[in-house]
């Protein structure tokens, strides 16, 4: 550690958005050094020129590597003997676009926040300019960064579940219980807010979080999809709750529920997936614990770092020994540190994985928004069946 | 104890089916007398004939009240002195109907096993017959006898919770994750078969319990039912897993999922109720503890038995102090117990409560039927939405 | 069921106590009839006669076998043709000597109360008696019945935990946090009255309940104690909390804590016991579940009747499917079930066994009373260790 | 953020241990920095030359402060216009002293891993170092920097307790059950090895920790201590089982487990704490929740960064929305924030609080070297009670 070969150095990071007030820029900067393979060395850290500055004290940004826009800072970054390696976009989702593309097209490597972009069309267009560039381009979705999500997904491709009939995923929280954007709270604001967020509340903004987690682990493909979105706080523009089904392609039947107004309820992504030769269950606030059952034999408890009957991805993603518990940061920090060895290996110019990879990519974000966008239809058809499937999504 | 004033007599118990090799007959009979407020003195225990007078003697039944058909039953208890106060309906699905029927016609108190009858038909059939009768009669959705479980309705009617928005109600088991009927399993070769069980297999056994526990504790009237039943398990003819939505009249979103084909669960019933003042959890293999949350303040943990911020309901069901875990037996002849009050009041020829009843009812019976009906209708129609509401459901 | 054979036919019980107002007769009087195995014939429900004749109606005893005091009840019951089987104890501990060995001396079968009895004299004294009687005698240490407790008592035996290291036992109440006694609270009152309970409160109480647990799993012989005993609640005569070290033969160590006086606790009887090859962990207000672990493999939750991997013990003490919960009524009613068995073989002249027992018996009913002994002279001794191995205890 | 106002820049920080194959020097480099208060910028990595300099470039230490021992890096350092901070002191406990007393005599402000030193004559010799240097000096007694033990800690400060009767601290771990020192596994070996650890064992390395913690947590002073040490795996030197006994002077009893011989456990640090007004319970392995028991109140489980039931402690030490799990690394750098606020106090020539600091310090350092020592006197005695006190330790 940094553990870069043959890049032998550690990756130069720039950050665009996590001025200060920022919440999730901190969480980016944070998780991405977190083993000391990266260092933040440039930003555009806010869209306020003086903010942007101001605020680049607080990473150790050097003040000529603190640029007051993102263009200004691609342009610069492109003609220094050292530019940044990767970029990370931490900013509020409408903006997401211009700016991985913008980077992407310039050939830097993009660690974007979710959902990809504000519609669609941004999406699919920003897939073909990532395709385009040949640059390693990781989406959040933080919660994949687990490593007992990672033993979840490995034991479903070794075949250890058989084949999966069912998944249960599920993301509850109670914080927009009550109209907290009328009181001008910041997160509330913009995330219930359609020129923001775009076409979905709860469901773009933890429903994709709790769909992406079942593909993630099971690689089923979705055929259809039937939603129903609700607004259940007076006054509110967009969904505060909302539940959907998937049909996938073996069969298999899969559902989400998102909830934002669950009185006391923090942050609960939880999961259960149910296979012909046995099934999952997991809890994102209990992190370290993978529940494992078989009929017949006692139900079984894996813990994060907690022996050889796990298989390789867990251990490589942990960096305690088990009962020493490992929590947010660090599975955010996974989905770094496996991208990380993607930019490297391109840097050296080594072929990758860009599919199928195991942090998820901008293939996953494109099929996010999609998600979205069939909830979105699919609700306003009153939870009609729409065909949902993208062409180049993961297996 | 026996607490049957203004009887000032035990009541008397007639069990139909519970002969050898009965499962649920023996939970009937266990639960009914618990609290010795009922004696068992009569049976048809087996429509074989050598079996009912075998398994008499299992019971303490005296010869004499040993029948061998439950019409032969049905008239010799009408002509005793001291005939059977009521008679518990322990046998499959599709005989019912008929006894029921035979009692309620005759006078009889009647305690039927779930669901109510083999199809909705004979349900509402059924229900008339009762409405003329003037018999007490209730049905056993037994988990609504789980003290906390009576505790959270008490909290819903008392407006604890606010108005509710979403229900989510789970019944989760895996013992039909491979085809044991095929094994000659006798559980499982009558539930799985059409001509015992009716149109629905796993929505039929388990998912109407998960809805009536729903109903149960928020009083919500449903208005639209979406459903999807599936077969997993090659071969079977009834559904093995499903997930229903149901719309409220009060705007409210339930859904019900229902599982026989997940690994290792056991019998997983669970729910989440929304309110906009508070939430609750509870889980029926940890029955002794329920959770409600508010936002801004701790989980609270509410126990059985466990102090003054509970209120009657759960102390009345309660038979030991807090700690002492009380658990399905104990829930089961809660409601027993409840329906005896109702049969105490009718010996005594006072009036009593007969829609709202603190144990499950005929209308909850023909609800469920109904349920049942709604779901497989709107399951063969790709999951479209169905009117569904009983005019005589409960608040 | 009545499984009494060779008896053919149900057991006649006695019940000594539980007149009105009393709680853990009733108990007895439930837990002993739920299998349908006895009946309840005849007792001495109180020693205030007008109280004894008005509680014989409570539990169906007829008028004639409602006496007024034990003393009568054993000679009358001795001249009778069908007199009782076995006569439970659920009087205050000051009382169970004089009453068990005149029930012991008449050849009558006990099941009694613990602790076994006032002191240790009269322990010893009785144990004489019930020897040379060669009746059957049960001491209702009931959570020794729970399912899981013989699971893991059978893992023991069986060798699957390896060489005993380690044994915690824990008994942690809250009840008496406040002075209850003071207000008159009759449980309280008499709990804490050194002339009713002898010379330890918690100790006495619910310190030999989490000793006799760790010994009934083990079967592990003690050899020294010491223990510190205190005094919280300003005011109070008996201890009401405490901890004890017990070194065993085989070099274990064990220890006892037991509290009256921590904040919310209800009946946290729980046990952790660490072999050379595995490890135990149950907790009574979750009975259902057994924790076993072993390094370098998941840990694994056994559920009461989940499987094959159970022994035999687990399974013969359930009533029901895994899932559906059992709980204190059914662990105190496989005491009596096993004495049950004990009972019969006596009746039909068969040779039974004593000491090692399934249920708890006289032995360890003397042993209990040895632990109190030595648990306060220790105390007195400042936590001085002081020899502890009663001659005849259970392996 | 660097908030290390007003010293207005990021605190340099210097390793002593932690080269290639160390663990828990990787930790305290990683906490150090976690909140980007601090920069590693110096060190003596190994005693093994070669191996400092190679290390030094996983730690981004530039080559001219990568020293080869400590004594040359105290005397560089002092010499230098930017010398480092602090030092974090990562290596075995033998050769704690030396090397803390190096640094503090020099002026540095150190930050030293437990137990403090070898022995208890170290200890009180480095607390005069300490006292008379005026250094700021913590030791990573880490759980303490867990937000909900901080929170556990107000609660008793601020008398929401009561007065404090009972502290129940237990640390189970399970790895060493098998003799791995034989295997030569690296950790097993030193840990082991008297000479390298010292007089205690299991008791040295996580008897400490629990019993810190009930005393960061409640206060309470100790009087007298009486301990059991065992050797369970045969061929071992040190303890790897013990139980004590703590006499504090207001008459509360406290108990002390610690195991590392209990299979499948991991890191099971846990803690139960009895007041007069209320009781605590709080786990190590699910360290976002804190148990808060009433009597006639429902548990309440209080979350991290939950809501503003909560004290101001628990929110200072937290970094993430509650739901969003924080574990081992965070509460590891609030031991380091904590300290930092010291550190720049002190570097701006102000008073910083010594003795009750929110980091474990000195003190806490020396009372743990006592704790060991006392524990083995009073082992070597028996059990028999030893006096236990140190004259400076924490309020």
């Amino acid at each position: 550690m940094p553990t870069n070969a043959p890049l032998n150095r550690k990756l130069r990071m720039g950050l665009i958005g996590g001025g200060q007030g920022s919440f999730i820029g901190r969480v980016h900067a944070t998780a991405a050094v977190l083993d000391n393979r990266a260092a933040l060395v440039a930003g555009a850290l806010s869209s306020d020129a003086a903010r942007a500055k101001a605020s680049a004290a607080d990473y150790d940004i050097a003040e000529e590597r603190a640029y007051t826009s993102f263009k200004e800072m691609a342009a610069a970054e492109k003609k220094r003997p050292d530019p940044v390696d990767f970029v990370s976009v931490a900013t509020p989702n409408h903006t997401h676009f211009e700016i991985a593309k913008t980077f992407a097209e310039a050939g830097f490597n993009v660690i974007c926040d979710k959902p990809l972009t504000f519609d669609l069309a941004q999406a699919e267009e920003l897939l073909k300019v990532v395709e385009k560039s040949g640059v390693v381009f990781a989406v959040t979705h933080n919660y994949t960064g687990y490593p007992l999500v990672r033993q979840a997904r490995e034991m479903v491709l070794n075949g250890e579940l058989g084949e999966i009939n069912a998944v249960r995923s599920n993301y509850i929280q109670g914080w927009l219980r009550t109209r907290l954007e009328s009181d001008n709270q910041k997160q509330a604001a913009w995330r219930t807010d359609p020129s923001k967020s775009g076409i979905a509340g709860c469901f773009g903004d933890i429903g994709t979080h709790a769909y992406n987690l079942g593909r993630y682990i099971t690689g089923l493909q979705p055929k259809q999809i039937s939603c129903l979105l609700k607004v259940f706080v007076e006054g509110r523009a967009l969904d505060d709750y909302g539940v959907a089904a998937v049909r996938f392609e073996n069969g298999a039947l899969g559902t989400v529920t998102a909830s934002q107004i669950s009185h006391g309820r923090e942050n609960d992504l939880f999961i259960e997936v149910d296979g012909t030769k046995a099934a999952l269950e997991w809890h994102q606030e209990e992190p370290n614990k993978l529940i494992v059952r078989k009929n017949g034999e006692p139900h079984k408890i894996y813990t994060r770092n907690g022996g050889p009957y796990l298989g390789a991805a867990a251990g490589a993603a942990s960096r305690l020994p088990s009962g020493h518990p490992e929590a947010f940061f660090e599975a955010f920090a996974n989905v770094y540190t496996t991208a990380y060895d993607a930019m490297v290996k391109r840097a050296a110019g080594q072929s990758f994985e860009t599919t199928n990879t195991v942090y998820p990519n901008v293939y996953d974000g494109v099929e996010g928004m999609l998600f979205i966008t069939k909830c979105v239809e699919s609700s306003k058809a009153d939870g009609g069946w729409v065909p949902f499937r993208h062409p180049k999504s993961r297996a």
